[in-house]
């Protein structure tokens, strides 16, 4: 059998099961450090319990490879199906997201006893299915996968959510990086304008919202060959970045007025010192970091008030093909951004892949002749093409086997709890 | 050393210590069949995380006892005097109400420390302390201990509201009751009109809020023998009491609207029949059982609906003179109201303490005469004296050494999650 | 034939129609400075458009005199009884209040027309109506009269708003009156305790909520000689009142902080110096005249950072017996709060009636005995016997016909767009 | 001097003047039927009193042509600045758009007063100005009134909101239109792929948003000849697609279930049948007529349905080359949809403007390299885009002379009180 993952391909049936296996442990491996109290609480309406989430990827094995595979499956749980369905429609009634925590019942034990049935049966299925299923199989199971990598980084990002609105500042990650030395000076690197083909093509894992691969026109462009960085988006704070609505976007500026915001998130004023919660609790502000957690807003403005631009997604792409798939990705374990440093390389763009996602300019809508998937499957992606923005690259809460050139991240232009930063463009002539 | 509690006089130190003791281990008694997960969550603004209760009522004994007796005291935590202070404006800041759901940690583990680590202190404190001090330190743990009983009828109706909006629908007791036989018939037991004096006076302990005593004039009056059963507010339902305004206060009326109110809160109608959830899970309406966890809104309708009226609080006062404090407490585990039994008396009023808590037509509001306390403890019952109602009796969530004649209780008019519920009265002339 | 009014009996028919006309007018008369845009808008749920008034008080002619009494009477329009019925669900289905002021039509003209023809089917019936029909109609008219008045108070203190809401600051009284000299002393009036009736009896006309007349046990008291003064109250601000929990209903101070309330209503610094809105146009506060457009939180909390307390409705009854019912009242023009004058009488209570209703302490309840009316006119005050308090006296902008000792006015403890202000009360031994 | 217009090219200053007067009379005809009261209302927050408008475009002229070009122009009245200054934050504070409703003053009266001084100046100022001055104030004065022009929909579509809130729903225009007899049949016009230009290039006026011309990559693809009628879009209602979430965006049918759509917007189920509300009021849906007031949502959703999409900007402004820029505007006064006619043509695209502005599937984005104005008018256009979707064409409340090719009309997709409809394109091969 030969299925497609985002690696590569997927050659036999030992290599399907060591990768459920590998990614289903990852999933276990990130909640190490956590209290069950943790896994349980729902800070914002958008974030999710911890234990929602370990629950959740499991019932979407469940639902499209158990019940549909394999004969006279039964859950653990007949509300398992009520309570752990996202937002799948066709897949029946759920419950409310924004009471996700007000479900202490099943408890983490039970979560892992679900996960635990739920691996069982799976890896039952794979041991015991003919090749011929094993076909069928296989891309629903690196679906899945590629479902619970996602969620993983959802768990990162949520779970210092819950930190952060805790006055104690509970600490996720023990031990402490080192700190970084000094940040990249930036370059801006240029493209030509013409037709360029961009979305995914090929054997390889991908979502169906990166295809069809398509042509599109692209003007000449530059982009920055690093993130922008804490200094620099101090400087536009000090410029009063946040009080001129010359630089914003009409929603955006509203946003700001109404939610007060004057920093990134996560950055607290402490005696005139500017600190941010991290996975590994409150620190000062390192200035050659690249500034993280701003919304599509704030890197709108941020550009603006730079002379820039931000990218689009097509362009981001095109920047991308030379450059390896390489970076500070979750498996590090570091679970934040890392300067840019100085290479030796006289040109070249770092930091596309890994450490942070990057805000593109582009609306989030269906590629030329997109076509979702029949059945509930087809409201994984092509539902929410409305009101998002599109966000390239990966972060450092991004497993690596889950990161592709094609990749398109989505999310609301306000969102900001992701690892989120910004990468310039600008047009050339 | 005499001082003052619920149910008479602490003769020594050594009553006082035992006391102290019993009522803090019944907090945690409550909590037996919890799991950690279930101490976290806040389901509405109204009600509290188990472990916050724990927590807050420690914080009581700590803030005002030990900060004030025991010189060098230092807190387990920096932290727990903002998280655990609950409207005490005068003990600094504090964290805010609907936000308590929001924090994992401590864990349930770290409260219970916290309470085993303030319980070391104040038994050090009453072990050591001169007979002087004693006379200063009694009414402060009488007073916490009475704060803490409080509480522990808040841990029982909140965890129910938490079981509740689950679909899962835990169960919070696992031995089922008899199941009830009949109830009494209703009778009507009349009161003179003329002067009474009502309110605490003497040396038992009592909250600010009931005294001072004080004379009041009563017009004659009758009060109903037992409690409106389940039969007949269903009764009130089916003569479409949720639907006809006339019933209704205009307030409750757009409540009934709002909210879809249409029976009593945790009543679920399934297939054609009533059931309820209550502590030992859900359950068929038992017809015979008392009425409970009805706002004010609902009780004022029904009475009108009924052709009688609710009891001021001053008539159930009088009416309770000669009623022994007995009946179906916390103690007994039961954790429900039980029907009224045809007694041998052929007269006296039944259920007026133990069971419900009793909504009256009282405004809560200050006696004549009344000054709370001076200090952050002014603020235990006084600012509360506005847009609620005075509830009286006691429940069966409510310790047995708690419940008094003088007790004012209160809540605003559509408050339903305590267990609340209906003694008629009207005027006889 | 004989009639209850407000002020005594009303001896014939043509008493009955010459009332009727002069209270009719008297609506008109107040509007007579307004452009037709001023008559639609609605600037907050509480106040209603003046059109709205002027159609609503019609409406309530129609309703229960017109529609009752006149055989084969047509309305105007079939949609009038669903725009201009306000609460009456006896009466039908109703227009949501909030909406009143998306209203554009009926215009001022229709409005006019609509009274108009009220007006004269009203008073051909009662130009027409038998001798033993009369006997049934007065007490309606007559209850239809002081309806009108009631809403005459709201058409002033609601166009009072929305000129405040327009940054233009309309004037609404173009005549300024002369300024006040001075205030007098506050003097303080005891009252023995003991056993006193209150409430309306008799034949003159009262509202159902007056009545039954009973008696009430009053412990001694002491009741303010006048009102309190904006000097006394700029004090109470001064030493931070608004930002000192100690002096503040729990609620009351959540309100501060969430309006961020620092003043009375109506209030506005300007270059340092406090200005207030007036029927006049903006001007500067003057220290002599009674403060107005308080809260029932903020007249509590004055009270209590004055060492004293509000009275209850018993008491200001009772201290009102020997006070004229005289006054600063609408029919003088003047529209707002005079400063007491120094008189020569050495003692007596001043600004009783006129000038500001006076907050009580009392909750708005059913005296004993209260029975509503049957059918839609039950509707007009026992639905709103809830989380409302009780107010006395009367206001510059209440009908000297419409004063009464017993009249109980009740307005939400927030509530601060009506003529309201302090009068002191406390306990003496 | 030479300047540009929708039209063409305005070739001296007395056309200047005459185009300056036809577009600000319009504006006061569109308003002959309406009653002061009318003019004052503003129903929901997305639009706005007539009064505010017809001064609104008014200060447009003060603010960027009499402020700047006639020394010592003052205004009228110095708040006016204030209330009329709608979003441009280079031009001062302004008065919060919610609360427009909310100030009677300045009158109707007033606010035609207020127009006629502006014409004054404005038109002394076109008389008086040298050639050179022209050559700078034309361009402005354009901008002002295609700025008025907008407006001038506004008022008709916001008028029709007033109306539809008003139980009694009154009627705007008094004559009937004849009825419509049949639909001309649907068929498709296909387009080739290829590189094409798209955007606003030459000397006539547009908007900033418009530029600049720039080349697109278009995929082969066809155009539906006509809009989509009230006969189609009532098979998608009864084939359930308002509760059948596999057409819709996921917000759309967020907004389907908390808003209870089940119709377009102004659509209203009498007795069985469906009626509309029109601006000749209250009248049966035709059938035959373009289905109108849907929203991006329903448009998006019915189009899934129909096995179709909607179309891009780009493919809606290749395909309208070759149509002229005519059909059903608001200059005929008719203001309101029309069936597309059966024409002689085998084939070419109607109903491409005037009638329905036609929802795109384009988000509302810069063209390459757009660069906003410098300064306040720079806030025109550029700051909105975001979460807002581009419609394109014209219709029945847009003047002929406002409409043009390259326009980019944009709305939020729940926005459906404009004169909105569904044009489907398709895929080919
Ligand atoms: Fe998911
Ligand atoms: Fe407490
Ligand atoms: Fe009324
Ligand atoms: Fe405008």
């Amino acid at each position: 059998v030969e299925c497609a993952n985002g690696q590569g391909i997927v050659h036999s049936r030992m290599a399907l099961i060591d990768r459920y296996r590998a990614v289903r442990q990852f999933s276990e491996k990130i909640c190490e450090t956590l209290e069950p109290e943790d896994f349980v609480i729902q800070t914002m309406p958008e974030m999710s319990p911890t234990k929602w989430h370990l629950a959740h990827v499991s019932w979407f094995f469940e639902t499209f490879v158990l019940k549909v595979h394999l004969p006279d499956y039964e859950s653990l749980h007949p509300q398992y199906t009520f309570l752990f369905n996202s937002y799948y429609n066709a897949a029946g009634k759920m419950h409310a997201r924004p009471q996700r925590g007000l479900i202490s019942r099943p408890t983490v034990r039970n979560t892992y006893e679900y996960r635990k049935y739920v691996d069982t049966m799976v890896l039952k299925l794979l041991g015991e299915a003919s090749e011929r299923k094993l076909e069928v199989l296989a891309p629903l199971i690196v679906l899945g996968l590629n479902h619970e990598q996602q969620h993983q980084e959802l768990m990162l990002t949520d779970i210092k959510h819950v930190f952060w609105m805790n006055p104690l500042r509970p600490v996720f990650r023990k031990e402490k990086p080192n700190a970084a030395s000094s940040s990249a000076k930036l370059k801006w690197q240029n493209f030509d304008g013409g037709i360029y083909s961009i979305g995914h093509e090929g054997a390889g894992f991908h979502f169906d919202n990166e295809g069809p691969r398509h042509e599109t026109l692209l003007q000449p462009f530059a982009l920055a060959s690093r993130l922008v960085t804490n200094r620099e988006y101090l400087e536009f704070m000090e410029d009063n970045g946040y009080t001129r609505p010359e630089f914003w976007l009409s929603l955006g500026f509203n946003m700001v007025k109404e939610k007060y915001w004057d920093s990134p998130f996560y950055w607290e004023r402490d005696l005139g010192k500017w600190g941010m919660m991290t996975l590994d609790g409150m620190r000062a502000v390192d200035l050659d970091e690249p500034v993280c957690h701003v919304s599509y807003f704030e890197a709108d403005a941020y550009a603006r008030w730079a002379g820039a631009r931000l990218p689009t997604e097509a362009e981001w792409e095109v920047a991308s093909e030379e450059v390896p798939v390489e970076g500070n990705f979750a498996e590090s374990g570091f679970y934040h951004p890392a300067p840019a440093r100085e290479s030796g390389r006289t040109e070249g763009l770092q930091q596309m892949f890994g450490d942070l996602w990057q805000w593109t300019q582009s609306s989030y809508s269906p590629y030329p002749g997109y076509k979702p998937v029949r059945g509930a499957l087809g409201e994984y992606n092509g539902k929410f093409m409305c009101n998002q923005y599109v966000l390239r690259g990966a972060s450092c809460a991004t497993a690596k086997s889950h990161a592709r050139r094609t990749y398109r991240n989505f999310f609301p232009p306000d969102a900001r709890w992701q690892f989120m930063g910004i990468r310039l463009a600008k047009e050339i002539s």
